[in-house]
């Protein structure tokens, strides 16, 4: 049996939310710019731990690497309200040439944009926690 | 035919996001916690243009209201690679029994949290920015 939090929802830990953050490949980015923070949907992949992503010279890049980023995966249906996140905290790093070893890694990943344009630069998410809750489908009955 | 963006994106305007808006329930909540971004998902409903929200005393209420927020909303189709986000920027305010309309207006409306607990706070997400992006379907052929 899972642990619950005080609104009676399950804890998953942090082996558990890597399982589910590994099924997945569209998460939501919150950056902070400025005071303001946003919430930017992202396609990624993981390398181990971390989380990476592709970003043009946008928001992501310019106010991504200056202060702590939140990532969040989610699964949620309306129909049963059940459902699950996951949520991961830390730094979004710049793989540059200089770790070329790092670079090539995250080079050969799936992290392939919906979205058209260039994308050049490879961002990679160094997490300090992971967590996430389940809300189960009510039981039958 | 809709504008796009530069990476191809159609632009959805503030009346096409609301209109999108108004047809969930869940959403994503960030709010800055120190210099920590953090998403958090939500039961929502609209009053006007406005988000509401409900919260205990944690950190929705604690954080939410003391600096900018973001609220965003999306449905995206790993197999199709398509879908669409609208995201709200504002100011999260507290409706207290000082303005007893709003209290009076918001108790109606279906906000409820599929979570246990007390959620006795009423949390109103003044719109600033509303807007949103679509990544069509790709054609058939």
């Amino acid at each position: 049996v899972n642990q619950r939090d005080r609104h009676g929802l399950e804890i998953l830990d942090r082996d558990a939310s890597l399982q589910l953050l590994a099924g997945r490949s569209v998460g939501r980015l919150a950056v902070v710019d400025g005071n303001q923070p946003l919430i930017l949907p992202v396609n990624y992949a993981l390398d181990g731990e971390a989380i990476v992503l592709r970003s043009d010279d946008g928001r992501k890049l310019r106010a991504g690497t200056r202060s702590p980023v939140c990532f969040e995966v989610d699964d949620f249906d309306e129909s049963t309200r059940s459902g699950w996140d996951v949520v991961v905290t830390g730094r979004l790093e710049e793989v540059t040439p200089f770790d070329a070893a790092t670079l090539d890694r995250v080079h050969r990943l799936p992290v392939t944009p919906w979205a058209e344009g260039d994308k050049r630069y490879w961002l990679r998410l160094v997490p300090g926690h992971i967590g996430g809750r389940r809300i189960p489908r009510p039981a039958v009955g």
